[in-house]
C-alpha cells in the first residue's frame, strides 16, 4: 500500500495579526507543524491551534524557528549548535505544554525556515537540533529535507525521522532544493506538480532540472495553507493522490 | 519539628547580561525559582540554571512572567485570565523541557513580580493561573503570598500550595504587605527581620505594622541574591534559623 | 467656514503580517498617524507609510503605543511618566528618520491605543508626553480626545493641540467616552454617526447617551481603515461632510 | 600635529541589567557611540546616556545594531540592504530625538557588531547604510573600520567618514582584522597594543601578523568601558598617547 502524509504549518497568527486559513486547511492535512512564538505565533494563538489540531485528528508537531519575528524566521541567523539546540528546546516545551493541557501527545518536531534551512545543511547543527530533541523526548519525530544533513544527523542519534519532499521545487541532481533566485526552482504548474508527488511517492524518483531522474524517499509532502489559491492546492492533491490509491495518513502512521 | 523552605529567584542573566549570584546563594537555599524567558532569561541560562539546581540537589519552579523585558516583568499589564493562563502555561512548558532534558522533575510555580501581586489581589486572575498550572500537572505546587487570593484560587481548584512571606516587609492588620510606598514598609534591621521569620515558623505569628500581632502561616520564606549583601544575609538567615531548631527543607518536602 | 480633519491610523503592518487597506483608504483622509515599531509596524513597512503619506499629501503624524507587539498596544501598562516620555521620544524620533529622508515634515503625534486612554485620564502621564513632544519639537500639533487630560496638559505645557472626536462611539454628559462594555457605547448606525459628527462641528454640541445635549470641540475625526467595511464608512463620511459644506483639510490647517 | 579620537560603546545597559563603567570612562574619551535599543539599550538609558554625553563634552553618535537583544547585536543575520539601511535610519532617528531634546548635535554613526563586520565585507550592505544615514542628515560622520568597504561606499556616496583601528587586534596583511579564532588575533599586551597605536597615528603602519608593516589611516581608536581592566588600559592609552603628543579631540575635530 502506498502511503504519505501532508503537512502543513499552522498557527501563524499572532496578537491582532490573523495569517493563514488554518480552520479550512486542517481538513485536509494529516499534520500539522505549529509556531511556538520565536518567528510566529503567541501562547492564545497556540492554545487555540492546539485545540483544532486535536478535533481535526491530525498529528501535532513543534515548528520551532529562530527569535525573528519581524523577519517570520526566514532570515538566517549565525547561532552556535548550542544556542539552537537550547532554542529548539524552549520552543518544544512551550508548545507541548500545551498539549499536556488539551490532553493529547506531540508527536514531530519540524525546524522552521531558515533554522529548517541551515540545519539541512549544516551537519553539526543538525546534531544539536536532533540531540535537543532526543533529550526531550526519543519517541518523537523529526521531519526534515529527504535527502539532508539533517535526517543524517537524526539517523546518527537514534532520533526517528520522516522525510519531507515538496511539491512545489525543483530539485538539483544532487537531491537538494534548487534555489528559490534560479530559473525553474518553482513548479508553477499545478498538474505537473502533483504528478511529481505521485510518482515519488510510488517509484520513489524525481525529474531533477536537469532532465534526469534521481532517487528521492518521501514520507510527507509539505502543503500551505496562507491563502484560497493554496488551499485549492491542497484539496486537489489530497484527492488526487487518493484516487491513486495512495493512503494521506498522520506522520506516526507513515514511519 | 520546625521546618520551613528558602526560596530564591535564580536564571535572571540574559544574552550577554549577567545578574545575580547564582551560584554562590543556590547552596544555602532549598527552593530555587527560574526566570522562563518573558520577564528575564533565555534558553541558554535556563539551560544552565537547571543544570545548576540539579547539581544543587535544590526543587526547581518555574517562574513565569508578564513579556516585558525591559521592565524586568515588575509593570502591571492588564491582560485577560485567558492570556495569564496561557502565558503561564507557554512558560511552564519550555522550562519543564529543560528539566526533562537535564532529567530532573519540575516542582512548583511561582508568579512573578507584577504578575504575582496582581494575581494575589484578583481571584479571576489568580484562577486561571492555577487552573493553567493544574491542567500540565496537578502534582505541581504553586508558591504563593500567603493569605493572597492566589492561595485561595489553589485550594479551590484542588492545586497544592505553599505560603511564602517576606522576611524584609512589614505587613498590614489583614495580613498583606505594607505597599513599598508607605513608611516603614520595609525591614532594614536584619536581626529584626530574622527574629520576626522565626516567630513566623514557630508561633505562626507576626507583628503587623500597627503593632498588633496577626496570625500568618508560612511554608517559605523569599530570599535574594542579586548582591553581596543580600549573599550575605541569606547565609545569616539560614544559620540562626537552623541555630533555632528550624530544619531548611525543599518545598516538596515542607507542605 | 465649516472645516475638519479626518484622522486615520496606518502602517500597522509588520512583516510578513499585513493589516490595514492603506493604499485605499489614504485618499479619503486628510491626516495619517503612523505607528512606530512599539506595538505595529517595523523599519520597512514605516518608511513605505511616509511615503504613501507623501504622495497622498495627508498630515504625518507619529503614533507611540506601548511596547507591547502581542497586545497591539492595547493593555494598559502602568509605566512611569518618565518612562511615557521616553518612549513617546524614542518613537517620534524614529518615525522623524523617515520623514526627513522623505524630505517632509513630520506635523503631528497622537499617542496610541491604552497609553492614549491612560493619558488622556492620568494629567501626570499626559503632561510627560507632552513634555516629550515639546522637548523634541514645540511646533508638532497634539492630537488627543476632546476634553481630556492630555488637552489640559497640552495647553498648560504651551503645545499645540487638536481635539479628536469619534464619529461611531457615545458620549457621557461629562463629555468622556461612554465605555465599551456599557449598552449603547458603540453608535452602530452609520447615518446617526455621521449626523452626530455634523452636529459637532457644526453646532460643536453632541447628544450624550443620556439625551442630553453636550459641549465638544472638534477639530479631528477619527476614522478607520482596517477592512471594507470601515472604508466604506470613510468614504461615505467624507461624501456628506463635503455636501454639508464642510471642509475636509489636513491637522495643521484645521487649528 | 598628530590627532586621533578616542570612541568607545555607551549606554548599552537596558532595563533592569547594567552594563559599563559609563559615568567613569566618559572621561578619558573623545567620541560616544550610544546605543539604540536594537542589540542594547532602551529609551530610558538613552536620554540618560545622552544627557552624560553633553556634560562630558564628547562627540556623540549612534551605535545601531541587529534587532538580537539575547545575542546583542553580534550574530549575523542576512537582512537585504533594503532592511539594513530601514533599521539603521529607524535607529539614528531614534537616539536623534534625545540629542534634540537634550539640545545637542548627533555627531557621527557607528554600525555595531555583526552589522558592523558584515557592512565592512559586503560593499552593497555598506552603501544602504551609508544612504540611510546621509538621507537623514550628509553632515554625519560614518565611524568604520579603516580600510573597509564601508570607507569605501561613504566615499562613494559622499558621506564623511572616519577611519577606526583596534588596538587590541591584529591585522592581516591586507588590513583586514584577524579572525578571533586564530591563534594571536587579539594583542594581549597592554604596552606593545598602545605602541601599535603610536606607530599607526604617527606613521600611518601597522605591523601585520605576518610581520610586515603595512599601510594603515586612523582617525578614531575603538576603546572598551566594560570592565575595571577595560578602564584602566583607556586612561593608561590616553596618557600614553597625550605624551607622545598626540591630541585626543572628537570625531568631528579629526577629520
Amino acid at each position: 500500500m502506498y502511503k504519505v502524509d501532508l503537512n502543513c504549518d499552522l498557527g501563524e497568527s499572532f496578537g491582532n495579526y490573523k495569517l493563514g486559513l488554518d480552520e479550512e486547511v486542517i481538513s485536509y492535512i494529516s499534520s500539522a507543524n505549529v509556531a511556538c512564538g520565536f518567528h510566529a505565533s503567541d501562547p492564545l494563538v497556540m492554545a487555540h491551534t492546539v485545540k483544532l489540531a486535536k478535533e481535526s485528528g491530525v498529528c501535532i508537531g513543534a515548528h520551532p524557528g529562530f527569535p525573528d519575528l519581524v523577519g517570520f524566521g526566514r532570515r538566517n541567523i549565525n547561532v552556535s549548535p548550542k544556542e539552537a539546540k537550547a532554542m529548539v528546546q524552549y520552543q518544544i516545551g512551550a508548545l507541548d505544554a500545551f498539549c499536556t493541557a488539551a490532553g493529547i501527545k506531540m508527536c514531530h518536531v519540524k525546524p522552521h525556515g531558515a533554522l529548517y534551512n541551515m540545519a539541512g545543511k549544516d551537519l553539526k547543527l543538525a546534531e544539536a537540533i536532533c540531540e535537543g530533541i532526543f533529550e526531550i523526548n526519543p519517541e518523537l519525530i523529526l521531519l526534515a529535507l529527504s535527502g539532508s544533513e539533517m535526517v543524517s544527523a537524526a539517523q546518527s542519534i537514534g532520533l526517528k525521522v520522516a522525510r519531507e519532499a515538496f511539491a512545489d521545487r525543483a530539485y538539483e541532481e544532487d537531491g537538494s532544493l534548487v534555489a528559490r533566485t534560479k530559473e525553474g526552482a518553482m513548479i508553477t504548474d499545478e498538474d505537473v506538480a502533483i504528478n511529481r508527488v505521485i510518482k515519488m511517492v510510488k517509484e520513489n524518483k524525481v525529474e531533477a532540472i536537469t532532465g534526469k531522474d534521481i532517487p528521492i524517499k518521501v514520507d510527507s509532502i509539505c502543503v500551505h495553507g496562507d491563502g484560497e489559491k493554496a488551499l485549492e492546492f491542497v484539496k486537489k492533491i489530497k484527492a488526487r493522490l487518493e484516487s491513486e490509491g495512495i493512503k494521506i495518513l498522520p506522520l506516526n502512521e507513515v514511519i
